[in-house]
């Protein structure tokens, strides 16, 4: 599967940093469905870099190309191919990566899966960049839901030690960029308007399909729904979410679960977070290997980086949830 | 998919809590494998309630009973099925359910997806129960996985608000059991021995593979890898993982990144951690409603539960990180 | 996947001839359905063997046994998992095999793909045999789609050289056992009812979902949509069907295209036949080899065989065609 | 799924007749294969139209542009897409197409599919211009098997009732052209040089892995292996292939299996023929339906169109028996 999603939607993305493009295929959209291209450039927008002093300088135009699937802009059934092309690649800043990989980068673990043909520049394949066709797929998907009622979105809850306060998270940035290094945080997800009934047992549940795609994004390392860690400190009669009816429509008091018992959807927001650790590209000094000559050796990062990526992963977090769950929602 | 996972290893598992039997069928097992049963039995044994003053009393043998696959011990390279007799039924405790939805628990929203048809009596198959299968071909695959040289071990780190301390976690549990209520908790897994190379980019990589079966364990709510949540708060400098020579080998000095970088092993030993929920049921009245007269009303549980199903869950996520990680192995 | 079968509605078959039990899990079967297993054990009486001249004289009770996944003979959401034991099992009949393979059975290929560790009792997972479970599922799906106004229904078209004349085939066949030979024959299978919009483009056609789980059923080598190979003699004015409008409803004049047109339903009959070689096992002496000595020898195969499996693979296709064709109703 | 196909090599195809480009995305490729593109272009030329007498006027270059997975020409483990633009598209003739379903085309039972959304413009995602991705595809996984001493061929054995010989098979197609009316055909392919073992029982044996693929050829209505329904005519004695020794390695007298026993290689030549239709597009007029008015009427057929299909077909079969093959070489 690698870089396949879904069971209903399938999506199948590809690229690398500097390829010529990259892009995805997204099989089993509805015919006759909408789009807004306008609409789905301004999401892509948000995750584009070179925006503000907290991303890389690298500005790409990031300009979704349809090859396929769309006539007079509405689904025609076909899947739906959508690129993006590379323009601002410089790949001769990152010749040395095959030999010397990056503490913390995929650098390492890819030579010995590709016996050293990986593409090395940019992080090749596993570069942030590839995120891009990600909220391709999930501008979409956001447009189709937000059609049924359905509103996901995402916030950022902590940067580095700092919790909930804006200006003081910006400023953890700028420190971190400041020193040379970088500082990781934690996005908050909910998605409203769902209906009860979602999802399937044990391994199709709603919190295996969401997490088997966010931990698809780069730098993701841990998620949790409802009240997660937090509330496996608590008793249950603290934790447990009391039924009751509104009018009609039956809710709980809380919403310790997120909004999903037994791997379904109980009607309530599906709420989850997700732990980004710091962006490992760091230009203070650090201790690598040389993996020819099989000696230790030291590595100074340079190039562009974002010292923190979590704003720019806000709506990468709002793609994967919205597709993790259009996908469910076809899949029901 | 449902109840199946696996890309190269497909298990297939079905039961309910008082259907008459639960089991799983194993597809992909390469032949000559050499099954040792009563090695399986002690592994299955750990999961098994009704050992000590912290689970359920309810007492079943869980005698795993082989129906095909082997012949003289050994895998045949034909699916292994292997089923597992429910005797200790008392259906008639649950009853009032299908009406009545116990908070946190799967009742309501399997009553919505499958139209109030869904088996009632004792959870169904969204019960604990399911985790037996899930250890019959955990505990399989923790045999193969031993031959090769590959250990997974999982502990208990935290039990309500107590973290290590053996005995006060012990005290926390019955504390829970005498007030009628429940707790939650954490534990962490790590597999050691693995190759570096296994698993994939994006949604296959060994994250995304873990997170999909560990979710399919009852009261999972989060998880997460190395340094996980705790890792967000850090700057890159302090997260990163040095790599450094040990005689021909490549390690790296810290394993925040939990053995695994852009979904593939590093040769450094997988860890993560998953945070259980304080089991729903629990003596205490709780508000919920009547699914029938769509009123409010109180529900006390009563009949056989665990406080906390944090030690019997122990077995149950190796079991998870056996069959996820042999799968990757297999599919490698 | 190997045993497994499906995208909505997925089959995980297991057991060998002699292993304890065979059976099936079906996973995504909606609740609510009622079952009639007194109606399934006589779409199974149709494949059981020892009910005339033409078949082997093993008998099996084939009773099946529900594991899982019905509450009160309702399905509950859960998977259906039903087994079958074997009884009348001769394991010595089969130890020759495993050194001097059968021609034109799996032996051989089997012993490669297994390194020698397959069940040679009675051909294994690869026995005609594992068509019980197969029929399971089908026998439930024919149940669920005569619900929804959808017959399917096979017949013998062709035994040897014998085309049509009922008594002709059998004497066709007694011949055939009188010889200690073997004959092949034609199974022709028709699909009333379904709705138009069945079935996806390219991979997941109808044509390509009937043949991914017909050339399961052992002994079949070919298989054919409308007029197949026949119409490939034609002209387009000659194969081509006329649409026309009975009332409201879009009919075709002809039905050469077997009822699919670019892998979708047209709503006209699904047509399709199937070719079976004739079966393997004859008392007549045939050339082989011995794989431990590495020598030519001879077989002569002993033991209770079909002269001809094609009057009880009637039941068996029916099966196929209903377990593709509701997946693919599900999977709409 | 719809089109995407493979266990391992997992393609997603996508494209229409008239959309921008057509292409494929190829996921699971090992890294480190060296592709010859010069080679790739030879091989999709087969397949281009306009080449000869029989085939449309329609002239497009085929040249194929990779977007990602190679570094310097060789295969980097990253996902390969690979586009071909369209050029020489003429939307305008197909305009009627919408409310007058083409008999024997997909245009029905797509219009019901997609409720009217589908794409017309020649035939859009149904159209045999569809193979082209498949034959890039197809093509790289033939230099890879190649590589490894695997040849598949492919040739022409009936056009319409006329067997075995060149010239009479290329008088009938031009008889078919010059009386506006068009020829279907028998294509038949060996690969050799495959090793034993490969494919896997039931429903992943190598019939249905090559049927699951071969079908999404549009035309194709039927297939067979080996002596396939030839063989159902005949008895065991004539049908089953003898085993002999010839030197160390095990063969087989005669091969009537095709290759194939129990779903799995023996080492023997994969043998299969496929059935086409005659090209459904014919200039003749026909009777149809309007869908609009719900009336009958008569459409006449205009455009480009091949009077027969199955010499440009003839790469295709190879592409799609290399791509099913290799994909199961690489899920051995």
């Amino acid at each position: 599967m690698s870089s396949q999603y879904g069971r209903k939607l399938k999506l199948s993305i590809f690229g690398q940093s500097h390829s010529p493009a990259i892009g995805v295929n997204i099989d089993g959209l509805p015919a006759g469905i909408k789009l807004d291209i306008e609409k789905l450039k301004a999401f892509l927008k948000r995750r584009s870099p070179g925006q503000n002093d907290f991303s890389t300088a690298r500005v790409e135009d990031d300009v979704p190309e349809v090859l396929s699937g769309l006539v007079d802009g509405i689904t025609c059934g076909a899947p739906l191919a959508i690129i993006i092309r590379n323009t601002d690649t410089k790949s001769s800043d990152y010749r040395e990566q095959r030999d010397i990989p990056r503490p913390s980068h995929a650098d390492y673990s890819a030579f010995i899966k590709f016996g050293g043909h990986q593409d090395v520049a940019g992080g090749g394949h596993f570069s942030g960049r590839l995120t891009a066709p990600l909220c391709v797929a999930g501008g979409i998907c956001l447009q189709v839901l937000n059609e049924l009622g359905i509103t996901i979105s995402a916030r950022i809850t902590q940067i580095g030690k700092i919790q909930g306060t804006d200006e003081k998270m910006k400023r953890e940035i700028l420190i971190a960029k400041e020193q040379g290094d970088s500082v990781g945080g934690i996005i908050e997800c909910e998605a409203t308007g769902l209906p009860a009934g979602l999802g399937d047992p044990m391994f199709d549940g709603i919190e295996n399909r969401i997490s088997g795609i966010v931990f698809g994004i780069p730098g993701v390392k841990g998620i949790e729904f409802g009240s997660g860690f937090e509330g496996a400190a608590r008793k249950g009669s603290e934790n447990n979410d009391s039924f009751y009816m509104d009018g009609e429509t039956v809710k709980t008091q809380t919403n310790h679960c997120g909004g999903i018992l037994g791997g379904i959807t109980n009607g309530m927001p599906v709420l989850f977070r997700v732990a980004f650790k710091p962006t490992p590209s760091i230009e203070k000094e650090q201790k690598t290997v040389n993996l020819s000559s099989k000696e230790n050796t030291v590595l100074q990062v340079t190039g562009r980086h974002d010292p923190c990526i979590v704003p720019r992963a806000v709506p990468c977090v709002e793609a994967a949830a919205a597709i993790a769950l259009y996908d469910a929602y076809l899949d029901r």
